[in-house]
């Protein structure tokens, strides 16, 4: 049963700003509003049409907790489904806390997080593919992110899904109907369609299993590993990669992100960047224990930077040597770049010394200053070469969820069992029931079928008030 | 000139949420809005009504940037009093950026802090003390705070000032018309009339001027200095004190404040607690050096707490003598309180020994044991008993503002000079100068008068959005 008790919640993030939006949903949202709320022009809210905004004042009998406009959304023309009102008040907290235990007292209860986006879904207002990617397109932080949870959002994977599941669906009712003939062996469903459609779908399956692995790197970034001794000049390189970033961060005011230092987008790529400790050799037992977690760190990273500065090659150059060639050893697919850090200090001559000395390891190289931008385009052309950005390009659709991964996993075996058993001429009763199988898997992605456990997991993970 | 160049900025606190609202004021804004804007029901944005709302899509040419919520309000049906729309988009800063970015290639420039509110005066739907009162509303973290600003958003303020400034310019013209007629000697204004009124406004400045007392400490909160050794219990302290208002703030998730452990609102008036190093007597220069701080902070608060834990009494407790009768000696008029914590280590027996001992300071005394909720009550209690409420309880306007308490005591001095020239017969031409001046200085208070300089300074310190 879809619950319809009055949720509310604090929609704007939390903190103070120049205005707040409380949101308000389920079958009494407008006449609790209404009970709270005295209208400037004397408007009686419950007599108001969908989709209008009226200023007037909150009021707690007598006294007055601000002045707001308030949205009049009626259902089903809503977010959830259900009739909604958005109060937007000024943005104090003082104010934001009394209005919501105001409305607590007249009836609504706190939203549980990603409740209104639960209702939508139970309402049928959005699939439960979409529904997640409501989740992803708040969270997304650059523009490939962005563009997979808006493409989701708007249908573009669950359209994919549901016609797939459909076609197979034809077919299983054709197979059903095969059996309630079964003594007069005749076949309703065309057996050369049915391997093409069940080749088709692994095909597709197939393609969008592949794609959670462009799609993982994108939703999580990728981790990259900077192996190098402490003060190598991380944070300038960090900086360096940044510049073009915080520029346009810094242009919009009120829009910055509180740390930005170890994550940044390169093309639309997120990167994450882990420090470690370095890995040189010491008999020192507290030193090996940071070896093993730069080594733990490396483990968990999809690329490595060893960064060292160019002045003390001369000295420390052999010791550079021994911990790249250790990091291949132990990693001989782990992509690896040598960053040679602030080559303004030495000549050129010098610089192509390194290079020579280097060449032997067969290990990308990158001369960088930051000081004189030299170099920092290359390393970011480098950092991007290692993602395979093509299904992103063409506009493919991409799975980021490990939810629809392993839903998509299970129904390729199921459909890969099915193509084994028509091959093998299986009896259709048998037949049926992988089909089924496959069914179910195609149907939790897109919620037509679901449980209470499932939802309770996906929403636990939205922010409140969404 | 009021300028009607499109302003936009995000209006909603920085960082991610469920929704953010992105505001736009300007004679252009729903055109360019409209230029941004694909309806779901494909509506021109440009021909809807004032207050309403509609779904659709941002597009930055053919990409989607977000599914939104766009608000029309119409000049002058607005906030600023010019063509506005309000955007509701997903609560991700991406976004928020991408879409602030799309609307200045559009041709809206980044407003600056306080320019809607800034417009909203200069197009005369609120006066300069409501617009003031706007940002103390945003900034009002308790009761008293929040009620004065609201009183004051609502016009209060204004309306006592503006009132007692017309009946001053009735008799100002009056006075002006005397002067034309300077060789008839004839008496348009009511001398006995005019002193009535002089006395009444008078005193209803000095009652304004007096109220800045209060108001001030509402709007900035009362600093208490505590004085003690380090780990004495001032936490435990704090958080006891604290622990009714936590209960409310952790009701209702997503609005706590980071951090609120040096201020709290206790019987809606806020109080900021300050640390100190304490006042042991020492050879050590660098002890030394914080016993001076120590004393400059004590210097700062109106409150001075002095905590010690009551199991070290017997063996410090002639130490807390010497450095109770030092505070008492260097500031003989500022309030100070002795909070024996940790009374529930102790049998009654020491308990009354400490009184005893600590009789003789003439000092308020409170046990206290936050573990046993003793004195904790009584400990609130003290601390507002040095809070005079009075004007605040009778709802009488109260003046926060430094630059109004400056204008009035301006005005005072004026109206007295006024009053004063009454009463020696000074010449209508003398005395109307100033009445002018004394009309000059109310004006600045409700912006009737003003420059570009003091709108600045005032609106320098809203924030963007607002």
């Amino acid at each position: 049963m879809i619950p319809n008790d009055s949720i509310v919640a604090l929609a704007t993030p939390s903190g103070a700003g120049a205005i707040a939006v409380i949101r308000i949903s389920g079958h009494d949202a407008i006449t609790i509003g209404h009970s709270v709320f005295k209208s400037v022009k004397k408007k009686d809210l419950t007599l108001q049409k969908t989709h209008t905004l009226h200023l007037g004042h909150i009021m707690d009998d007598s006294k007055t907790l601000d002045e707001v406009l308030v949205s009049i959304f009626k259902g089903p023309n809503s977010y959830t489904g259900e009739n909604t009102i958005e109060i937007s008040c000024h943005g104090s907290i003082y104010i934001q806390q009394q209005i919501i235990q105001l409305l607590l007292r007249k009836g609504c209860r706190m939203a549980d997080p990603g409740e209104f986006t639960l209702r939508a879904f139970l309402n049928g207002k959005l699939d439960l593919s979409q529904a997640e990617a409501v989740a992803d397109l708040i969270s997304s932080d650059n523009e490939a992110s962005h563009q997979i949870a808006m493409q989701q959002m708007r249908g573009g994977f669950s359209n994919e899904i549901s016609k797939l599941r459909e076609e197979l669906l034809n077919f299983a009712s054709l197979i059903e109907l095969e059996l309630d003939f079964a003594e007069e062996d005749v076949e309703f469903a065309d057996r050369t369609q049915f391997h093409e459609l069940l080749n088709r779908i692994e095909f597709v399956l197939k393609r969008l299993i592949d794609s959670f692995a462009i799609g993982n790197v994108i939703k999580n970034g990728i981790p990259v590993a900077i192996v190098g001794e402490p003060n190598v000049g991380k944070s300038t390189l960090l900086n360096a990669l940044l510049n073009e970033e915080r520029a346009i961060v810094s242009e919009i005011a009120g829009t910055t992100r509180d740390t930005i230092e170890d994550e940044l987008v390169i093309g639309g790529i997120g990167f994450r960047f882990i420090d470690t400790a370095g890995i040189r050799e010491t008999e020192d037992v507290v030193e090996s224990i940071g070896i093993r977690k730069t080594f733990e760190k490396i483990e968990l990273a999809q690329v490595v930077l060893y960064l060292f500065e160019s002045l003390k090659f001369k000295v420390s150059g052999s010791d550079y040597i021994i911990e790249i060639e250790k990091i291949k050893n132990k990693y001989p697919l782990k992509p690896l770049v040598i960053v040679i850090n602030k080559v303004d200090l030495i000549s050129n001559e010098e610089q192509d010394a390194i290079i020579k000395q280097l060449e032997t390891l067969n290990v990308e190289q990158i001369l960088l200053s930051a000081k004189e931008n030299i170099g920092v385009e290359d390393l970011k052309n480098q950092l991007l070469s290692f993602v395979n950005t093509g299904a992103l390009r063409n506009n493919e659709t991409i799975v980021t969820n490990t939810r629809h991964y392993d839903s998509l996993l299970k129904a390729l075996d199921e459909i890969q069992k099915v193509k084994y058993g028509l091959e093998t001429n299986l009896s259709s009763d048998l037949m049926a029931i992988d089909i089924k199988e496959a069914l179910f898997h195609f149907g939790t992605i897109t919620g037509q079928v679901t449980n209470d456990e499932l939802l309770g997991n996906i929403f636990a993970n939205f922010c409140i008030g969404k």
